[in-house]
């Protein structure tokens, strides 16, 4: 798989912009942890991911975080470059959950190129209206959504993401993806596993009843 | 006051672009309360505010709203051209708060000439992020402040928008903007009352020291 192939409006770049964006493409390996942008301290530039997994999220100022959106192969995120829209007033944070290998487009050939190109500006906007879209999915579900349903739901996607039924992640990992405290999340799982859910065991939750979550 | 002193890339259109929008652009005069938008059942068009006030908001299943932006004189929005940009995936209403004059570009209008020009799509881009910069923040606040904190800002803004200590306002309403039950604001304007912050009387709170509730 090469780079042209994850970005949709390559071929209405002209020559000149096909040929800077392929002489300062940069690709990055990073391991799992590894964090890949860090809120705006850095511009990191537009990313798409070749392989692996990326989460963004916020943080509190006391620490706590919420994931707000991940990203799989094949996609691009544009808020770790929010310094070239001015309009962007919030921080994120994007680490690693896999192995992840990147491409990078540097900040500053990502403005030229989208003040000059109409499709390249459109798509941006495209790409900001899906990270947008995730926000506001996360800000409903935050509103009237209970707990309950939030772990479970939380559950079931990572056993989509992941393939399996067992899980290994600890009660910690849930609560940060969540914005919640890790007592919340341990209280809800046992209260699961009582009803006959899931099982858990050092480090690992296993889904046993995937209709009854669905349900929830 | 005139369109196109509040549309900054008025300049950079083609007299083609500008002929357009002069020939198709609608102006409205609403009252106080009016619905001018409603979620994805209609496509608006790009909003600007003349004068008045507008406020865009989200809804449960349930019919509980949180208020999402305001809108003042001056202002655009583009959530309300949702249509035109695939990815965005959520419904807002907006409602007239005020008596309010406004213009409007037609979606099928905006569309052709944000395809057409790399400016008009920048400033697009530039209008969502900052849409998205204040979910940004009212998700932090949802997730990490506390429902007193909330109260004490809104009354806060609100006395800053009305230009008065004294408001004219329901627990209802200032539920509604904040995405809680009518109770929880009741409980929490008696205790700031109790505490000397402000006075309630039937359909008013007044501000009474407004140096404590911004410390809060």
């Amino acid at each position: 798989m090469d780079f042209q192939s994850c970005f949709p409006v390559w071929n209405q770049l002209t020559a000149a912009q096909q040929e800077l964006i392929n002489g300062t493409l940069l690709t990055r390996k990073v391991t799992k942890g590894t964090m890949v942008h860090n809120g705006n301290l850095e511009c990191t530039g537009l990313l798409v991911v070749k392989t692996g997994q990326l989460r963004s999220y916020i943080l509190s100022e006391e620490g706590r975080e919420i994931t707000i959106y991940r990203m799989f192969d094949m996609d691009l995120c544009v808020l770790s470059a929010s310094c070239i829209i001015r309009s962007i007033q919030f921080e994120i944070m994007i680490e690693a959950e896999k192995d992840t290998e990147l491409w990078i487009i540097p900040p500053g050939v990502y403005k030229k190129i989208m003040e000059e190109s109409a499709p390249v500006a459109n798509y941006t906007n495209e790409l900001m209206a899906t990270h947008f879209s995730d926000v506001m999915w996360l800000m409903e579900q935050i509103m009237w959504k209970s707990m309950d349903k939030r772990v479970a739901a939380f559950l079931l996607e990572e056993c989509a993401i992941e393939g399996t039924n067992k899980l290994k992640i600890t009660h910690e990992v849930i609560a940060n993806h969540l914005g919640t405290h890790r007592e919340v999340v341990t209280r809800m799982l046992r209260y699961f596993q009582s009803d006959g859910l899931i099982a858990l065991s050092r480090g690992t939750v296993e889904i046993l009843n995937e209709e009854k979550l669905e349900a929830l």
